[in-house]
């Protein structure tokens, strides 16, 4: 009753791969999962609506409105590659319960289409990130985090929150393999530095050949679907429309 | 388990169309769909108790006992015109989880009963409104928005919170047509001034004669039981009987 | 899954009233269905235990460990006079939530056994309360109501909180009939003597002959069970021992 | 929805008791638990995740993601002697709710394993310990209790919070006996002591033989999992690495 879920086509894949890509510090996993989407024409199968959501709707510039949604999208690769799941959306769950739920439909969802390994990317949020970011990991098993380690990444110890951290956690309950992917960022806007490191990372894992080239178009746009939920506070910005600024309840 | 339902009657409509009429700010939606069900003599087909409601009762003058309580009322129209389903109530649900489990069910109750339209009206809070108010509008698809920017209504730019913004989001997820009319108000008291002007962009859209002359009397109805359930502060108000200032637990 | 419920008898009643007796202000409807339930010797047919009940256990003088509980006790009386129902407990639910599931809960067991009358009892919370106590009522209904005026009560104005209100809001909106009777009280206290004014028009309503002599008695046992539940704070106490006034985590 | 349970074998237990073993004050249930699955060498059996535990994964030295999460563990015993089963975790449920669905789901599976013996441990919060620290017990009926004495414990009165009361709580309101042990410890870290006390009384209820020569060593691996979780403030520690640190949002 928590999470509603449209499944508007089940999918056929060869031993997929989970991406989650939701809302996080910096944003990364957000502009990571929006260009593999884009740029692998990734196809949306699911959606997802959950009562731990906020509830508003937000209008666009063009009077459209719009929920906080989750998707969730495939994508089919070259015969014997392995196909790509991501999951797409503009909100994490509001409460603990909600996100526990909401990971669990997920990967229920997922491992009805067989996947067995699941990845998430985030950012780890440091006060300065001068040259190249460190990108951390975290893994449900050892030979996975060999992997991970193996593609210049450092150990991470200490929490992961939200979706990313509970995603790899409750995988390994699950018996599901995954690994977290974490990248220095300084998180108060969608750094698309961070993504590229974070995404060539994973893109080197996955074998996957990403131009990488509009990543900072990626990340506006990001930035503008976030913006219209409120997820960013874009204290320099220039004074907003009227209407923007107002925040009211119907 | 969160919401209870009782449906008294299945009536046979056509091509229904959902009005939504809460409190919320100005209290606009409330007293216009009040007046629409007064005026149209709408019958009341379905209730709704939700665990998400306040937990007390309310005594009216008379000594009777009413609780937090939403209802559905259709109206029948003319051969060839489109019928109206009313949803009625004294309160939305406290949370977040409420509020989607609750719009939820109405979504469901009425898809039932065939419809494929839902409107929401509410008020857009302002400091100050002068003349004519502004009448905002936002809409699940292009099409919809052109019939109502076509009255006169500007295109709504920002959130929409509560059941207003839910209905008309949730809707879209489930291909339903939605718009949502936002009527400026100073918003602290039910306002007729505002209720009129939406009204009648609401009736120009359904081709709908409604005697809008009693409307300040639908307005003193309205604040009289929400005054009630203590959703209305009247500052101004002299002071009130000893048990009406007194609030205490049984 | 929010309430476990035990039923270990479903009785044949005839024409069954529900009382309802969980603490609240002044403990008036907890002291009055303890005394119901001792002088009338109730016999107990049911137990709920709801997840929005506090997470501890109270353990008494003697080491007995006690969870917060409520319970459905039930009294035959003559041919041809209605049976009673007497909802007791030491605590209501914490949240909103809690408090709707329990109170449709027991208003799904109630009617199963035929019930079609429900009375809450309740303090009204004065600063002062001089010589009788007023009783103030509220009902589903005008031909309830006035059985309950003819008692002597006046008419109350304002909100009825909790469980007491919840019951005969929800009464009414199930076509079940109710009536609230709450009585003044200084409220920080268990308060026999507002009980008793309360029981006494209770009584003369039901025909009932209850011996109220020993209401003192009464009061005090609530107190005390209140007592170790953390209910009631006895300012004026002294001090207790080392052992109960530490709160402490297990 | 609320737990997900996962149950790899269902052993065959001789009249078997329930050990509750989950984090709290003084980590003394936690320590011990742990040390008994380590000494008798208990096998594991069953995992539940709750969705009122935290949503985060913890990473540990060697990079591996831990969830929070229950485990359930069987020892079987000599013939004729009754079997173990003990309820080990990292974390108790973060709300009340959760709390009750948890200790309900571990009662059903225990139940249907046809346990009809509990028994909860605590730490009893105290300023200052000196010496042997007094172990203070409650218990769901006098002859339980009286056997619980014969160890040489003293009546607990007051409030038991958490798991450890609500087991004893709920177990009497099903039929099932137990009792709780607590024990007097400056609750700020695990207490080996205390638990060494509380261990060796438990063990004599049982007719075990328990080396507890390794308790410091628990301690430590207790400290060490719970420090992970952020259970612990360890305020006199030294610097931690940086990583360890930072909390952060992925």
């Amino acid at each position: 009753m928590g999470c509603a879920i449209e499944i508007s086509e089940k999918p056929e894949l060869n031993d997929p791969i989970l991406i989650e890509g939701l809302p996080g510090i910096g944003f990364v996993a957000n502009i990571a999962a929006l260009h593999l989407i884009n740029e692998l024409k990734a196809k949306r199968f699911g959606a997802i609506v959950s009562a731990s959501f906020q509830d508003f709707a937000v209008t666009t510039e063009g009077g459209g409105a719009r929920s906080p949604l989750n998707e969730l999208y495939y994508c089919k690769r070259n015969e014997g590659e392995r196909d790509l799941i991501i999951w797409y959306g503009n909100t994490q769950a509001l409460t603990t319960f909600g996100q526990y739920e909401l990971c669990g439909k997920v990967l229920d969802i997922v491992q009805e289409l067989g996947c067995r390994l699941v990845v998430s990317i985030g950012g780890f949020k440091k006060d300065e990130v001068r040259g190249v970011p460190v990108i951390y990991s975290a893994a449900t098993d050892q030979e996975t985090l060999k992997q991970v380690l193996d593609l210049g990444t450092k150990i991470m110890v200490g929490h992961v929150f939200g979706i990313a951290g509970l995603l790899v956690g409750l995988a390994r309950l699950r018996s599901v393999r995954g690994f977290a992917l974490l990248v220095d960022t300084v998180g108060m806007y969608p750094d698309a530095n961070a993504t590229r490191h974070a995404l060539a990372a994973l893109c080197k894992y996955l074998s996957l050949n990403i131009d990488l080239s509009k990543l900072d178009v990626t990340a506006d746009e990001t930035k503008k679907i976030l913006d219209s939920f409120g997820l960013i506070r874009n204290l320099g910005e220039e004074k907003k429309k009227e209407e923007q600024q107002m925040r009211w309840f119907i």
